[in-house]
């Protein structure tokens, strides 16, 4: 089966934004036995539209085309599939119903802009929009199914689920999908992990494809076999597991501060958080998870001496001998924390997150982590020497993993906290 | 001029990374008033790389090959380009002796790998690559420059700004870049905003091009023209600024919470944040700004209701008789982080941020705000009917939006304030 996208959108052209859809519908397809063979991207010109619907219909079986159904003027993609196929736009009665359901229910009035959204090629399919209130639209050209999409991430993401990839069924081999697993892992960087998979296991075969995709603060490890070879993927997989199963702070599609809040709550335990250069990135980690209420009560963001003193009771005296970014300080915020908030666990940070106030001894992108319980806080330095807003999501994911690690009853010390420096933990995929 | 892109990689097509080249190489044109007209994106397949670059050379005077330019098997650019340009592969003697000194300079054997990257297209002409072994390389094909580059970021990015954008000079026309303004608004959605330019400004000509891209929290507006028409855009951007000023969150660049910063500073006024619902999230955005730190200095996560009393001194009987999520709980949370902080200025907030937890009374989604200083407490409820994060950032924006207004001294009560849903806030472009 020839799947081809046409991504639409000025944005995508001009550098505005980056094209993350692509990448989800490639994810949606994969567990089918899909892959998308080639993809068209232009910006919003009504000629170019036509043309590429017309040339790209030709040659595949599915064009699924992403963007340009929103209700201003540069939205195009309806007029365009019209002209392609020779069709009229007309108004679309279960598009006008759509839209009508939805302001209704939302107590807004129906607006000229928004009716734009129910004027389709005639004789088009439907597709249900449970997310907005532009429906999607489907209909056959030169024995292609054309799809058209909207651009808007949370909308397309329910298309595919409830409607377009459960059309595909039938017409695909889920067997070609083969075994995918996902481990995140933090504090190793992508070469470096290379080249241990390199040495630990020598023999790795060519039939299990092994991926990376440094995010911050993860970096995602996938390894993708075909079904024939499940026993091979079991085998090695177990290998892969031993070089850095201590490193995995989440799987699958699951966050690493999801994965924490379900540990958490497993373990009926709770945990504070105060935070200096973070600045509260820990604690919203955290609640951005579902459940967060379980484990987390009370944050504590103080940034400035006088309020690590008066909120935390860090000392006077440790703050002037020592310095705010310093082992002492961070455990006294982590000592006092635990005592303000009567949780189980405790993470406290403070660092110079930049791009002022580094010094010789404390140079820019030094940072002190404290963490543990009530019997027992530990402490490590780190650099890292990044921008300011990267800076802060590395040392949030450390204060996580640690955590993780302490609650795991993991006895190994991570690589991270004994080197120097990090070069590439952050080194994002060719 | 034309110029279209060629991404190449399975990666690009598994979904397994996101493209962020081509939106790199779209904002180094831009200063040159070069826009891409055409992107076309396949994987590594020999065949179908060859006729794109055959085809897309018909049409385009320039193009842009990124990727496949590695030492593996499936990097197969200059071979593509070989047959395209039906010339034969050979050794290039500046790609062997940049490789040479390459090695050398780092103590490292040059590796058969390594030298299939210095077999190109006989006659290419080289272009230097300051921080990779793979040099990039060009050749004429159909009065087509067909530029071939490598997909690691970092390499791309200096030979755009060392070779391939300075090369253009003299081609391209600075003033063909035009002028563009960008503004980031809160509380104003897509087609509202598109039905309230075209009540108010109908005349609005074809020549102003007009941009929306919604992000969260805040919608995006970008005015684009041409440089003979400056006379034009200042005097619609007048009329335009008076249909959103009050809205106006940041401009350009610049994030809503850095421009916050960077307006309470020039008052010398400090703002200090209590929050539940969004657990941290407000302040995370204050502290990821440069310079937070002279407007920041303590902010309180109040995840449960015991914690709202210690923390903030909300008494008991407001939590019992009105809830968390009330007027008088936020009020009070208010109050308290003002005198703890002895800021200036406060924004208190408390919500259901789902999936559990809501009401026929409080369903998920409803949040209360309150904002002021020591004079002043204002309160506000809303409803943002959106999943987990999207709520939480929403009402992030909501409560920077209001101090920021309240600092600026503004009299009108936004829109958002008295509605009672807010349906497409949060409506990316499509």
């Amino acid at each position: 089966m020839n799947i081809q996208l046409l991504m639409t959108g000025n944005e995508l052209m001009s550098g505005d934004i980056i094209d993350s859809n692509s990448s989800m519908i490639a994810d949606h397809l994969q567990p089918s036995g899909i892959t998308v063979s080639r993809k068209v991207t232009v910006g919003d010109n009504l000629k170019l539209l036509v043309n590429e619907i017309q040339t790209m219909s030709q040659s595949a079986d599915l064009l699924l085309v992403n963007g340009g159904l929103g209700p201003t003027l540069d939205d195009m993609t309806a007029e365009a599939l019209a002209l392609a196929t020779g069709t009229e736009l007309v108004e679309n009665p279960i598009a006008l119903e759509h839209l009508t359901l939805w302001c209704e229910k939302r107590g807004s009035q129906l607006n000229q802009a928004n009716l734009k959204q129910t004027i389709l090629p005639e004789g088009c399919e439907i597709i249900p929009n449970p997310r907005g209130t532009a429906v999607g639209f489907q209909m056959s050209l030169n024995d292609c199914l054309v799809v058209c999409t909207p651009g808007v991430p949370n909308e397309l993401r329910e298309m595919l689920k409830q409607t377009i990839i459960p059309a595909l069924s039938g017409k695909t081999d889920p067997a070609e999908a083969g075994v995918r697993e996902r481990f995140h892992l933090f504090g190793i960087g992508e070469s470096r992990l290379q080249q241990m998979i390199t040495d630990q296991i020598p023999d790795w075969p060519d039939a299990l494809e092994l991926g990376f995709r440094a995010g911050a603060p993860t970096l995602e490890v996938k390894v993708q076999s075909k079904r024939r070879d499940a026993g091979l993927h079991a085998h090695y997989l177990e290998k892969l597991l031993t070089v850095f199963r201590d490193s995995i702070t989440s799987e699958g599609s699951e966050s690493q501060a999801q994965a924490l809040v379900t540990l958490l709550s497993s373990q009926n335990k709770t945990l504070t958080i105060a935070e200096s250069c973070t600045g509260g990135l820990i604690a919203s980690m955290i609640t951005s998870a579902a459940g967060a209420s379980a484990i987390f009560e009370a944050g504590y963001i103080t940034y400035s001496n006088q309020q690590k003193t008066r909120m935390l009771g860090v000392s006077e005296q440790t703050l002037a001998q020592h310095g705010a970014v310093s082992e002492y300080t961070v455990r006294e915020m982590a000592q006092g924390a635990l005592q303000e908030s009567g949780a189980d666990y405790v993470i406290a940070i403070s660092g110079i997150a930049g791009p002022e106030g580094g010094s010789d001894d404390k140079p820019v992108g030094t940072v002190w982590l404290a963490w543990g319980d009530s019997s027992s806080i530990e402490t490590a330095r780190l650099y890292l020497p990044y921008p300011r807003k990267l800076f802060q999501t590395m040392a949030a994911g450390a204060g996580l993993d640690l955590i993780r690690r302490k609650a795991s009853g993991l006895s190994t010390q991570p690589d991270y906290l004994t080197e120097r420096v990090h070069p590439d933990w952050n080194k994002p995929s060719d």
